[in-house]
C-alpha cells in the first residue's frame, strides 16, 4: 500500500462488525466496497465460519469468535451490531461499558427493561448509538417528510402505511420474532414517528387469514393500527405477511393544503400491453433490494457521525419508542381496546 | 308525434320525481335525455318555480307543488324521491301505500325508527324500493368488486378505502347532515358491505382538523373507521371533508393472491414536465362529475326492474344497514371504543 | 308545450341533419339531448328508413330522403352533413347556395378541385363552415397545446402522434377510404396543425404488416410520417389499423423547457395486482366512447358560431390543408422522398 | 492477506484499465468493488495524476502513464479501453496483438477504416472483443426485448425510442463528438439492432433549436431519425440535447398482438398532490445514476466471457454497424434524402 493511502486510512472510522449474518454480511460488504470513510477492521459471529467467510470475501484481516475479544482493542472505535435480537441489549451494555460507539440493528430488544438498562449503559459511557431504522435513510420516504415539514401542504391530517412482506419468513423465525406487530411492525411504528412525531394511543386489530400454522403461538398475519398523534392527527399502519406480488411499500401523509404519497417502486420500468390490458412490474421482491441504498446511508452516517462528533440520526429513544409503540399495539390487540401509549413502559 | 313512437312510448316506464334540487334535477335530466326505457310524466317541487324551470328546460307536462297530487295519479307507476333526508321516510310511506315503485335517494333517513316504519309499509305494499347509493353502479368499484368476486386473488384480507370531498359542504347543511360519518361516510358504509359483506364490529376516531366551526355542533372534518368484516376480513375508511386537490376516491382489497384497486380518475390525460417533475391532472372536482354515468345507471337499472319485474340491485335492506354502521361509528366516536354492529337498531 | 317554453326555442338554432348512419345518428342524438341551445327540425338519409328510425327514436317531426327538400325551408338555418365522403363537396355546395350554415363531417373530400370549388361556394354564400375535426374540442389535446402556447415550457421542438385503430374497418369501406393516411391519419394530419402551425414538408413509410388483402388495392395497414413545420420543429405520427388493446390516442410536444403529453385514458381505474405484475386497464376501445364529449362540444360550438355570429373554429381552410397534407404523404409514400407541401394542389 | 484469500484470486481474471477519466474511473470502481470475479491489477492514464488518484483510492498496486507498458506483462489478460473516441482504434489494435481480450467503449471509432482495421486486428490475434453498449445490459430494455422475442405480442411493427439528455455537453466535446447521431444517438442505432435486427434505410432530420453556437461546427441539437428494418417494421429515433426534466430515455415497440414499452425510471417515487395536480419526481439527471448497474453488469459479463471462454454479447461487427447507421443517418441529414445501409462503409 502506498504512503499517501495509508495516511488517507489513518482518518478513517476503525469499525468492527459483530453477528455477520444476513443483515451483518450486507454492512460488511457495504462498510468494505461503499464506504470509504471507514476501515472495516474485524469481524465476529460465534458461528466462527460464518465471519470467515466473509472477512475471506472481502480481503478483511481479523476474524473473531468472542465479541468480548473485540472490547479491548484501542484501535476499534465503533461497533456495528447484527446479531440475533435477543442478545442486542447485553451486547450493547458491553460494548457501550468499552467506550466504544454502536450501531445496532432493531429491534433494540423485545424487552424494556433490557432496553432501558442498556440505554443507561450507553448514556453513562457517553458513547453515540444509532438504532438500524433503515427507512429514515430512503430518498422517498425522506421526500414525502420533507414536503410536508416544508409547511407548502399544510398541516398533516391523516397517515396510512402499507407494509406487506412477499412472504412468510421461517416458522423458527417466527416463534421467537415478539410477534407481527414488534418485527414486521416496528420499521412503521418508527416510520409513523418519523413523519409525524409522537403517539399518544392506538387501536390494533388483527387476524390469521394467511396460515393456521401462527395460532399454535398467538401470532397474526394480518394486521391494522390506528393511531392517534401528539399533533391532532390520525393514521393507519397495514401490515401483511404475504404480498404475493412483492414487498409492498407505501405512505401518504395527507394534508389539509395536499397529499404526500410514496409510491412502490417497480423492478423494471417495462409495460406490456395486449388484449388483458397494460401490465407493470411487480416493486422489488425483498426488502435487501428495495432498500439497498439505505443500508449505505444508515451506516456511512453513522461513520459520520462518530468522525465528526455528531449526533446520531436515529437514537436509543427512537430505538426504545417503536418497541413501546409495538407493544401498545399488542396490548390493544389482546384487549379490544384503544390503548395510550403512556399505559406502556 | 308519429303513431309508432306512441306506440313504443306506452311501453315505457311512466315515472315521475318528486323533489327537483341538485340530485332531483340531475335525475329528471338523465331520464328525459338518457333513459329512454322511462317516460318522466310529472316533477314536483315544494318550491314550485324550481320544479317548472327544469320541466320547462326539458319539455315536461306536468308540474306539482304538492307530492300527494301524484299519488292518485295510475299514469304513474314509479316515483324518484330526491327531497331533503328528513323527508324521506314519509314519503317514501305515502309513495309506498300508494302501490308505487320508489327509487329514493340516500340515506333513507337518519332515525332508525323511521326507516323501520317506511320498510314495512314498502314491504306491505309489495312495491320495488331502490336506494340511491351510486357508486355501485360505478364500472371501476364494480370491475375490483369483480375481481376479488372471481377468486383469481384469493380470500379478502385488508379493504381500504379514501372518500374525500373537494371542499365543505354549506355550514347550513353540516348543521343538519347526521356529522360527517353519515353524510359523506354513508357512501362508504354502503360500498363496504358492497366489496366485502357484512361488517360486524368498527371503531372510528376523528378530528376537527380543517373548521373549527364545526365544534359548535359537535361534528369533525376527519375521520377513519376501522372495520372487521364477518368473513374475518379488516378494513378502514379514510374521510375528509376538504381535499385541496378535488375529490379523491379510491379503493384497496387486498387480498391473499393479490390485491384489487380503483384509482382516481384524472381531469384529462395531459402531463406536464419540467423542472419541478410531471405534473398530471387532478380528480375531477365533484362528485357530480366522478360519478355522473351512475347517476344514469343506477336509475337506468331501477327503471327495468320496474318494467321486467325484478329485484333492485340495491335494497331497504341495504339502505337501512348504512345507517345503522354509521350509527356504530358514531357512538365508537364518541364512547372511543370498539361497537359491536349487533349493539345498533 | 308551455308558453315559456316556446318563447324560448324560438331564440334556438334550427339545425337539420343529412346523413344519419353511424356518425350522422350520433350527432343528432347529441343535438336533441345534449344541445340546448340547438332545434333539431328534420333529418334527411336517402335510405329514408334509417333517418326515420333516428327520428323515431328522438321525437324528431321531420323526414326526408332527399336533401334538396331542405333547402327551400327558411326554418333551417343550419346543416349538418355527415353522408358518405365522396358526397361531401356537392351537398355542402348546394347547401351554401341555399344560404344554410354548415357543419360538414371530415374529410371534405377526396378530390382538392372538389374542396375548392365547395369552398369558394361557401365563400361566395358568405355562410359558416366547420368541418368535423372533434379531436380539437377534446379537453386533453386542448390542455397539451395550452401549455405550449402558455410559453413556460418554452419553443416546440420535437411532436409525436400515435393514433391507432383497434381494429381494421370493413374491407368495402377500406376500398373507398383514400388510403390509411387521408382515412385514419387524417385527423393527426389536422391535429399537427392544431398544435404546431403550418407544415412544410413531409416525409412517409408505410407497409402491409397485418392483413395482406390490403396489397390487392396498394394501401398500408402500419406507417410513420415525418414532419418538418414552419416554427422550425419536426414531428412523427404513428398510425396502426390495428392495436389489439384498443383505440391508442397519445401526444407529445416536447420543448425547450419541458414537454406536454397526453396519456390515453383507461376503460375504468382499477388496477389487478397478482404474480404477474400490475394490470390496469385498455383505453377506451372505440373513437365514439373516447371522443364521446367532442362530439357534443364541437357541434354546440358550432350552434354558438351560428347563433352568435362567430368564426368557426376549424374551417374551411383547415378541412383542405389536412387532406393536402395526406396526398403529401401519399405522394412520400410512393416516391420515397421528402415532399414538400407546396408540391401538392 | 489470508492464504485461502489469495488462492481464490488466483482463479479471477486479471484486468487493467486503460484511460480512468469519467467513463474509465467508474469502470475501475465497479471492477474493484462490485465485480469479485475480476482482479484490477493496474490502470494507466496519460495524465498519471488522474490515474494515480483512483489506484489510491481503491488501492490498486500499478499505476502506469503508457499503455505500452501494460502490453508485455503476462499476467494480464484482459483490458477494458476508455480513453477518448480517438484513441480506441489504435490502442485496441496494440492491445489484440499483444493478446489480450479487449472491453472498448463506444463508439469503436468515427473512422470506418480504422475500425475496420482494429477488428481485423482482433480477428487475427483471436482475442475476444465486448464493446460498450451498456443499455444492452439494463433490465428494462431486455425486458421489452424479451417480451417481443417470446412471441406473445406477435410480430413487430413499429419502434419508437426517445433518447434525451438532461443537458449540453461541453462545446469543446461537442466540437470532437462526430456529431449528435454519432454521439448520443449511436446508442440508439445499437438499440435499434438489439431490439429489431438489421436496418435497410434511414431518413434523418435535424436542426440547432436551442443553442445557435453549435452552427458554427454544422451540428444539431434536436433530430429525429426515421428507420425501415429488415424484418419489414419501421420505427424512429427521437435525439435532443437538452431535456430540462432529466434524461429521458424511453422505447417502445408496437407488434401486431400488442405492445412493449420501456418507461422512464424517477429518481423518487414520492408523489405530492396540491392546486396543481399531481407532481411526480423526474428521471434520473444523469447517465451514470440511470445506466449504473448496467456498466457493472457489462463488464461483469465480459470477465466471465475471458474466464469461460465465451462469446462476447456485443462485438465488434456491433460495433462498426452502430458507426455504419450514424453516416447513414448524417448523411440523409445533409442530403435530405432516405440513405440505404447499403450505401455507406
Amino acid at each position: 500500500m502506498s504512503i499517501e493511502k495509508e495516511a488517507e486510512m489513518t482518518k478513517k472510522v476503525k469499525i468492527a462488525v459483530i453477528g455477520t449474518g444476513r443483515m451483518g454480511s450486507v454492512h460488511t460488504r457495504n462498510i468494505v466496497r461503499l464506504i470509504p470513510e471507514a476501515d472495516l477492521v474485524a469481524v465476529c459471529d460465534i458461528r466462527l465460519e460464518v465471519a470467515q467467510a466473509v472477512a475471506d470475501e472481502l480481503g478483511i484481516q481479523r476474524v473473531v469468535k468472542d465479541y468480548h475479544d473485540l472490547l479491548d482493542d484501542k484501535n476499534i472505535e465503533a461497533i456495528l451490531i447484527a446479531t440475533s435480537t435477543d442478545t442486542h441489549a447485553f451486547i450493547m451494555k458491553d460494548v457501550a461499558a468499552a467506550g466504544k460507539h454502536i450501531f445496532c440493528e432493531k429491534p433494540l430488544a423485545l424487552e424494556l427493561d433490557k432496553i432501558d438498562e442498556a440505554l443507561a449503559e450507553v448514556e453513562k459511557a457517553g458513547v453515540k448509538l444509532q438504532v438500524g431504522f433503515n427507512r429514515r435513510f430512503d430518498k422517498s420516504y425522506k421526500q414525502v417528510r420533507d414536503i410536508v415539514a416544508s409547511g407548502e401542504i399544510g398541516r398533516p391530517c391523516i397517515l396510512h402505511i402499507v407494509n406487506r412482506d412477499p412472504d412468510f419468513p421461517s416458522m423458527e423465525f417466527l416463534r421467537v420474532s415478539g410477534g407481527m406487530f414488534l418485527d414486521l411492525g416496528i420499521h412503521d411504528l418508527d416510520m409513523v414517528r418519523y413523519q409525524m412525531g409522537d403517539v399518544e394511543e392506538v387501536y390494533a386489530t388483527g387476524a390469521v387469514l394467511l396460515n393456521d400454522e401462527l395460532k399454535e403461538f398467538g401470532d397474526i398475519d394480518t394486521g391494522l393500527i390506528l393511531l392517534k398523534f401528539a399533533n391532532g392527527a390520525m393514521g393507519t399502519i397495514d401490515n401483511s405477511r404475504k404480498a404475493v406480488y412483492g414487498y409492498d411499500q407505501r405512505l401518504e401523509v395527507f394534508c389539509s393544503n395536499g397529499t404526500a404519497m410514496m409510491e412502490n417502486e417497480k423492478e423494471t420500468t417495462a409495460v406490456k400491453g395486449n388484449m388483458n390490458g397494460f401490465t407493470s412490474a411487480k416493486p422489488p421482491y425483498f426488502f435487501m433490494q428495495r432498500y439497498a441504498s439505505c443500508y449505505v446511508e444508515e451506516v456511512r452516517q453513522f461513520v459520520e457521525c462518530v468522525r465528526d462528533d455528531k449526533k446520531t440520526p436515529t437514537t436509543g429513544a427512537d430505538g426504545k419508542a417503536a418497541v413501546v409503540l409495538g407493544y401498545a399495539a399488542l396490548k390493544s390487540l389482546r384487549e379490544n381496546r384503544p390503548v395510550k401509549i403512556s399505559e406502556i413502559g
